[in-house]
């Protein structure tokens, strides 16, 4: 029986307005609680599915990693459309393949991007309102584009963890951090990393978000990432703008 | 008192997925209901919104226009402000003026412009989920336009009004009929007209979408027009990719 175990590997999105985060939880619904429950009913037993990193309450994915071992014959492409047929509409596997063995989603992961979208004019947009943190009082770009270069590298990020965070190692290499600017005001906070603390983008992205509304000047955010202290920083941004993006291998 | 009666008109915008329409009922929220009730609550007396058209369940609006008699005298700007205060977040004041007396959103209406838009390809896209109508099979562009160009001048459009349509006259002269199409397989289908029977957007873009499919070819979709009766047409598409753009009076 052992030789037929294997090892899946899914990518998925998700909208993360209607779930209580990624992680299993009593009396909350969980995206991780409606996946390994819709495919239980495929493989016919209970599975247990470890994700690149858990995402919070709110939060999207446009490309989560999760992997699952299983006995099951089901070959991965009837896996990925059976369980897109299952699942509710705001969770989709976009694609599903085999995997050594020891491949582990979090274990193995190299780098991760995450967005944050941002609106920035007076006038809300409604349609949009579950994807962006919206922010009425105008920005300087330029003051916060210097904010995030200076981020690039490896760092304590102590000073942009989550109280909550228990990561033993507050070192990460952050080997991208820039800004997008489209014409209808958009802002896109683009985060590239080894791996990320818990909250630590959130907490990036609204000291910056200070930072480019003047109450926090450069050499400031410099001496919050050289506290090492949580609080030392500034505004930690909602979760409704935050999409994990990627995640490589 | 009669001298203190004002005229003031409201420029909407309304994600549509959470109303049942526009036209207040028993027993489900509207769109109306919705402003109506929060009027009152400034304005301190019943208001009566009339609306340039009813929108369906689950159609959504950028410029609805509607307007209402008061003898508050509230500013038209504070009324804007106010009313945004209080209105959930899937409903916007635009703008809110002074117009005459006698001006009626829906009397007064020269050209409507609708937006109806789909996703053609097949992976869905889980976050535009409740804005668009998702198309797997796909769908000739050049079959459709030609339909769509010969829906435009002056025509009895009774074969697209809804069966339960009461207008009167079903003759109807469109403006503008396009297809736009981006890269990222979204399709935009705009209609411009001086006014529109019930259902109609809805009732032309499924049965030009039988089109692009190859189901209806283009002398037999200038039959269906030609026929006057509804039971010619093909698809009703859902609401939910319908958006009411624009109103010029």
């Amino acid at each position: 029986m052992e030789s037929t175990l294997k090892n899946i590997k899914l990518i998925l999105a998700y909208d993360g307005s209607n779930y209580h985060g990624w992680q299993r939880q009593k009396n909350s619904i969980t995206v991780q609680e409606v996946i390994e429950d819709n495919l239980q009913k495929m493989v016919g037993a209970p599975v247990r599915l470890v994700c690149s990193g858990r995402t919070d309450a709110g939060v999207h994915a446009v490309g989560q990693v999760c992997n699952f071992l299983t006995s099951s014959r089901i070959p991965p492409e009837s896996i990925k459309k059976g369980l897109n047929s299952l699942l509710p509409d705001d969770v989709l596997v976009r694609e599903a393949e085999f995997v050594p063995l020891d491949f582990h989603s979090r274990y193995w992961a190299k780098c991760k991007t995450y967005e944050y979208r941002i609106l920035n004019r007076p006038e809300p947009d409604i349609f949009d309102r579950k994807y962006i943190w919206h922010i009425r009082l105008p920005l300087n770009i330029k003051k916060m584009e210097a904010a995030l270069s200076h981020l690039k590298g490896r760092h304590d990020f102590s000073s942009f963890r989550s109280s909550g965070g228990k990561d033993s190692d507050p070192v990460r290499n952050i080997l991208k951090a820039e800004l997008q600017v489209s014409e209808n005001k958009m802002l896109r906070f683009v985060l590239e990393a080894d791996g990320f603390l818990r909250h630590m983008v959130r907490n990036i992205v609204g000291t910056v978000i200070e930072v480019g509304m003047g109450r926090i000047d450069y050499d400031k955010f410099c001496r919050i990432l050289d506290a090492k202290d949580r609080r030392a920083a500034g505004l930690k941004a909602p979760p409704q703008g935050l999409f994990l993006m990627e995640v490589l291998y």
